[in-house]
């Protein structure tokens, strides 16, 4: 059994929220790596985020890149699910969550906590 | 003569600053504003952005703009004139400029701010 704690709709989602959800480094890192693991699998746990911030630290972060749209979270037993939302970022900001993920690559030696991230060349 | 309050250089323009920036509606309408005359005239006043905010609370953003890296600001005389800082933010991080601004066109009923704006439908 899976529950679902509360999303913004598509249409809720703010682009100033979103820019500024974005402009922390770790939350960046966070929503890098979801990109980056979009090919392989659409989901990631907790637990992969480890290398980034402590536990609570990272519970925070999860939070405001849920309520602000930027990814989708699902609660499986003690396991919390993550995915990026990005059709429906897509459709309401075409070109902005790719632009924002290849910036972040270009500039990963800068941003501490992505250079300690598998850092692969974006497209 | 002109003066040249500091800048940052293309290279110290950092991303998360840039996000953060960018996440303020008043800011976010600055900037669209820049982007909507950039095709006339590459600069503007402090004077052209008086339907968005008070003269205090503008010269606030103005100071946030120049500080993040997206605002190169001259003094002539009594006059800021400000513009966009669009080749050094292209080279940092390409699409970016252009996804916000989109993005923000196609909110602009949304964005208090930026509905006070003349939008252009943008490219």
């Amino acid at each position: 059994m899976s529950r679902t704690p509360l999303h913004p709709t598509r249409e809720q989602i703010e682009l100033p929220m979103v820019l500024d959800c974005l402009s922390d480094p770790i939350r960046l890192a966070i929503v890098y790596q979801l990109a980056q693991q979009e090919r392989v699998s659409s989901e990631l746990r907790c637990g992969d985020f480890n290398g980034l911030a402590g536990k609570s630290n990272l519970a925070y972060h999860f939070a405001k890149l849920r309520e602000c749209g930027l990814m989708q979270t699902r609660i499986v037993g003690t396991s919390r699910l993550m995915r990026l939302r990005r059709e429906d970022l897509d459709a309401r900001f075409p070109g902005l969550l790719d632009a924002v993920i290849n910036s972040a690559a270009k500039d990963a030696d800068r941003l501490q906590p992505l250079s300690e991230c598998d850092v692969v060349e974006a497209d």
